[in-house]
């Protein structure tokens, strides 16, 4: 990841210029492009090797469109073979995500319970047997001595006999508890250091880019999933501000990848495997969330790029068979498929639409505001010393989150927990700090039996907890900007929520308040006759949760479904999209993009964005004028040699080159990827010895007339020659240009003026012009 | 709608031929292509009408790459307005939504109210006021004397004083109950023959056509939204086999057509405006099932072709807003908003996948086979003397519905009170028919407190209502063969959803009998110990209704969604997605495509589906063999007079001409449409009266230099041209330009050889050439 974040993205291979005002003059002369017949020597046409147009290089863009016609070029032969090879073919694509399903859920499950035993060693461990967690532990022969705490399981003060001062023993217990989350941060930031560097962070980013076409070799490798996997579990339990959400995103589309390479037909052709691999981005949020459906509206909405119609069907197929295999591993022990399911179900009220609003409005300055932070901190990193000091900087986080947690009950538990708590309402005789009313008979006993909810004047306990919720807001923000960049897995969802789950909750208690001091007035007495359901505190929280999760990511639909299917509550979708609505529009009016583009654009990935209209009315040749490099080098079709060829590889780091059929007309007759060229000329020279320098090369498709006169042998590249390459007019709008990139996949146009060559566009150029565009005037509404 | 089924589409202006082989072998050399400059006369450059590229005509396709410059011009033209004017334009998008969800979300709470009393009424009517429905008449002080019948409710026999016959009384129902049905059914056909042809049918095979970006007038208008929301009521009353959910969404798109008027910026742009219809469309199905969500990802999966990411957000709010709406008016008085919804929640198990899976074939070979039987009917009815006599055969498949359906008490009962009976579990003590098991101590008794369910060995009356649920499911499947295609509004969801539920509880029963005498086996006392829950027999009813709407309609992740919004049933997830995975293989391996696609062929609406991967490795140029017409119009940029277009316009019937700088050497320099280039020659005419039929025509944009000599003056077209058409090569791949015409939106590409025009290609053209490609032996496996 170094080398990603340091540079930007690595550019060995640079991208053709396409300087118009270099080429506009030239002379309009027409010469017969047809290859000359007075051409001696015979000609060698067998030079095509197997990867041809398979092979790309680091950080190369996809050509989706050749990739689509190898495909179908493999359809075509498939149906040569016999009628069981069809078949195998056309189950290929389900068995590939029911094996990805099966091994996401599997993964999932272990980084559950395995994260589950780690963060209970944090307290202790069980006499039983040390591999047991808490709940385990406790489960078989042993008395229950308080809650969530039984003989079994020994603290590491018990292993200090001989003392029974319990202030010793608190500070034992605090100081290994420190010590261990700590010593665990260390641990993963050793692991992802030194096996793998792609595995930090959560992976969102780069996992949109690579969905995008993009290639970063290693990023969803084998080490890349093992680490990220063992890391997830080591620093969830090391009880940094992260959750373990995005990373797995990431985890399944590494398990999609490495698994893809049982079949042939996915491996060979980058098109095909991205569509595999968005399944597994579902399968990763279905596991995280138990959200199948979520799963694969985040996968559309967010992640995807390139999303068929089969994809969408594979991808629920996928996340559901995840979901299955988790739900039957059944980790948190609930036997529900929502991670923090509701139990109530009481009607909501139209006049709370206003403090859902205001919540809206709050989720989105903040999840804006926190943006701007942690992309502050992440460039602080990149561009000072602090970067070369990962180790250092996981640990002082790892301690000083430690420490700060502990004062504070509600952030000294778990996330998850702490979630669970703030999304339920008080029933009665509840004895949460949280719920601690002081109970009116009149509004409370007469309805114990309708309605198990319970609310009053807040008492001071619950005064406390309020302001205990408010400073671990504060403090699970600030130190979510710290953590979220560290060289850790790291997801983003659960802090996020979290925070939004204690600023809903504290304003649910305020409204609460505030419904009690006018429980008499008959506009609540209408619409709440029986009070005790009025204001559900629970909700708030939801409200707010995903409320400052819309502000962070600008999700939207597939929010407010993975919401509802987190919570089981399908009574409150109106609440929380009006909400997540709110903060998306906040949200947008202070930083345009999410978290994740925010880190997308730092990075420099050249993300092209195909999912919101480019509104500006650039052309082109603008695009052109923007270029930096100028020089635009061609392949003259009717008198390159194999010398040529080799000089021009060597002298120029262009990815590709379009061929012409004269120097002077620059009549446009095909496109030549690098690589292709490279291999091609490479197979040439090591078949044919008789090659020499001065043979000429032809690129016109299929064999020649092979002239039996003398002169040394030609060589025909036609069959590495892209011959129909895409090619525009310079006035082609440049929205349409960059709808051919991101629907049709294209990976780079020509830019012609009726045949003749003017130009190149690559996806590299638009991200240019639209950052020039940014930096002018022009640049405000591009999308 | 006559028009269009029986003559295809009608072609008034047809596509440019594409034929290579006329123009392949044209002169080589080149001329300058720019305007001379000996030209005399001065120009005339004004011609330029406001709604040029806006009009379209009747059967046209629509232009996307057009409509979206047009729309980003109008963008920038936005950002000179005011603060006002920018915050109106932006916020209209989500206005027109809102106001289109809350008219969806009205008009189907009318719908269904109406067609509630209009049901009620065929049995009699309410002595407290004639406009009560059953329930609203027996809600008021009233003696309710039996199930769903009071006091003040009066059959139509009660009007009849002076005999107490009962034969006699329950003959005049039945009499009344008939022919109020057929003429209710009547009066619908004869207001959609007179008033609107087009409210006729489901009309989901219209609207995807329209979102694929065809032009129908009146389509969506608001006679149409009128006589199909009355006409929805009536024969939905009238006892025909059909439901109101399709052409629920027909209502929808309409609401959406008229009320986008408000809103210029929807109203000029058709591409625009179709993405509000998108969002109207997923309202409908919103309101059609309570089911938002659904209703979303069936717009996406199964009607809307070009769905950018805004649209999923807007149309997910449209929907959204619908249901709230639809659920305050509370027309199902149940106040849930799942429309089936089910009260079990109990565990299924593995093997009984194997029924699933059974039923799902089942369900895949039903649909299939009602597919071929509908458009068998469908096309016979076109091509017989049936299809002029549309009136005399809805009275009769009304009259032979209702006197089939009377004798059976499943088809007598109305289609939705069928389809929750046959999705609910029986319950303890439980007196329908369905439910008449020998219930046994040992199984019943003992558990019958942990759940309520009931079963045993069946008894004499679920004997006969299995026999009777088997004839319900064939009177049911072959009469909607004949119902859906009439000339009323019909819809297939509700038949396909009881046809399914029938088979699916037959099937459920069978189980569970089988389980039943092998109670005492170790399996399934492993499995279900507390053998009361081992078999649902409602969630098999659900499963198989889910298998033959989706053998039907061939929907996939919208259908799994609908049914489990449908059915408020998150743990049968699974289940119904095997049985529609199951049904839509089997359905695809007999006939390709689903109802609404075959809909789409026998009309002969240029559909091309942009959502299944074209896979045949055709080129371009093939297209170009297999068309028709073998002559290419073109128009001279340098030698053209008004005349010569008048002519050329006269002449020939194209859509469009390409303009070529030369008639020998054919290089592209723009292309006109034949509306644009009438009304800029029409706008000519009328503004100078000095245009001679000899004043030559250019085609360049911006002012040219004019010659102040003498001669006829001349016209300047630029303006109505398009200067940077789509120019591809011969040998693209077929598949790259099907990409371009579904993704990109292109209306018509011209392929060119290095800049020379060698022929156009159009929608209908790839359209030809597919259906051309199913007839040889290279159609197999086309996607």
């Amino acid at each position: 990841m170094r080398g990603l974040l340091d540079d930007g993205f690595r550019e060995p291979l640079i991208e053709q210029p396409s300087e118009l005002d270099d080429l506009m003059n030239l002379h309009n002369t027409d010469t017969n492009h047809y290859i000359d017949e007075d051409d001696e020597g015979s000609i060698v046409s067998d030079i095509i090797t197997d990867d041809i147009g398979t092979a790309y290089d680091d950080f190369q863009t996809v050509d989706w469109l050749r990739d689509q016609a190898k495909d179908r070029q493999r359809h075509k032969d498939t149906m040569m073979e016999g009628m069981m090879y069809k078949w195998f073919d056309a189950a290929s694509g389900w068995m590939v995500v029911f094996i990805i399903g099966v091994l996401t859920g599997l993964v999932a499950g272990i980084v559950e319970i395995g994260a589950k035993w780690l963060i209970d060693v944090r307290e202790g461990y069980c006499g039983e047997g040390w591999f047991l967690d808490k709940e385990a532990c406790c489960w078989s022969n042993s008395t229950i001595i308080a809650q969530d705490y039984c003989s079994n399981w020994l603290r590491w003060s018990d292993l200090l006999v001989g003392t029974d001062n319990k202030m010793v023993k608190y500070a034992i217990n605090y100081f290994c508890y420190i010590c261990i989350g700590t010593s665990f941060a260390m641990l993963t930031v050793i692991f992802v250091m030194v096996i793998a560097p792609y595995a930090s962070g959560s992976g969102i980013p780069e996992v949109k880019t690579i969905l995008s076409g993009f290639i970063i070799r290693g990023y969803l490798g084998l080490s890349t999933l093992m680490t990220k996997s063992v890391g997830l579990v080591l620093c969830v339990a090391s009880g940094l501000s992260l959750g373990k959400e995005g990373p797995m995103v990431h985890v399944a589309c590494c398990i999609g990848n490495v698994f893809v390479r049982l079949f042939p037909k996915f491996t060979k052709n980058e098109a095909r495997k991205r569509e595999v691999l968005s399944a597994a981005a579902a399968a990763g949020v279905s596991v995280a969330f138990g959200a199948p459906l979520g799963g694969v509206l985040f996968s559309l909405e967010e992640v995807s790029y390139y999303f068929p119609h089969k994809t969408l069907w594979r991808s629920f197929f996928c996340a559901m068979v995840a979901s299955v295999v988790l739900q039957s591993l059944n980790p948190y022990s609930t036997g529900q498929s929502a991670l923090f399911y509701i139990e109530y179900d009481y009607a909501w009220h139209f006049f709370e639409l206003i403090p859902f609003v205001i919540l809206g409005c709050v989720g989105g300055i903040l999840g804006a505001f926190f943006i701007k932070c942690n992309i502050f901190w992440c460039i602080k990193r990149k561009t000072s010393k602090l970067g070369h000091h990962p180790f250092i900087e996981v640990a002082v986080v790892a301690l000083v989150t430690a420490l700060i947690s502990f004062v504070n009950p509600f952030t000294r538990k778990s996330t998850a927990g702490l979630i669970k708590e703030l999304f339920s309402v008080c029933e009665w005789e509840d004895n949460s700090d949280l719920c601690d009313y002081s109970y009116s008979e009149k509004y409370n006993n007469g309805t114990a039996q309708s309605s198990n909810i319970a609310w009053g004047a807040p008492n001071a306990r619950l005064k406390t907890a309020i302001w205990e919720l408010v400073m671990a807001a504060v403090v699970k923000s600030v130190i979510t900007v710290f953590t979220f960049g560290l060289k850790v897995p790291a997801g983003l969802f659960i802090p996020s929520l979290a925070v939004g789950g204690c600023i809903g909750r504290v304003m649910g208690e305020l409204v609460q308040y505030i419904t009690y001091l006018n429980r008499e007035s008959s506009f609540l007495q209408g619409i709440c006759p029986d009070m005790s359901v009025c204001t559900l505190t629970g909700l708030y929280a939801m409200v707010g949760a995903a409320a400052v999760l819309s502000g962070v990511t600008r999700m939207t639909v597939s929010l407010v479904v993975i919401m509802f299917e987190l919570t089981g509550g399908i009574t409150y979708i109106v609440p929380i999209m009006v909400a997540v609505m709110t903060a998306k529009w906040v949200g947008d009016f202070i930083t345009p993009n999410g978290i994740y583009d925010a880190h997308i654009e730092i990075n420099g990935y050249p993300y092209l964005d195909g999912k919101e209209r480019f509104m500006h009315t650039s052309m082109c040749e603008d695009v052109c004028k923007t270029k930096k490099v100028k020089e635009l080098k061609t392949i003259d079709a009717n008198s390159v040699t194999v010398q040529d060829l080799e000089i021009l590889l060597e002298t120029t780091m262009y990815h590709g080159f379009p061929i012409v059929s004269d120097d002077q007309l620059n009549i446009v007759i095909g496109y030549v990827s690098r690589n292709d060229l490279i291999r091609a000329l490479k197979c040439a020279r090591d078949k044919h010895i008789d090659l020499v320098n001065a043979s000429r090369v032809y690129f016109t498709d299929g064999l020649m007339r092979s002239n039996a006169g003398g002169g040394p042998i030609s060589v025909s590249l036609g069959k590495v020659v892209n011959h129909d390459p895409i090619c525009i007019e310079p006035k082609t709008p440049l929205a349409h240009t960059i709808d051919m990139f991101t629907k049709l996949g294209v990976s780079q146009v020509l830019i012609t003026n009726r045949g003749k060559l003017k130009g190149i566009i690559t996806r590299k150029d638009v991200l240019r012009h639209i950052d020039y565009l940014k930096t002018t005037d022009n640049g405000h509404n591009l999308f």
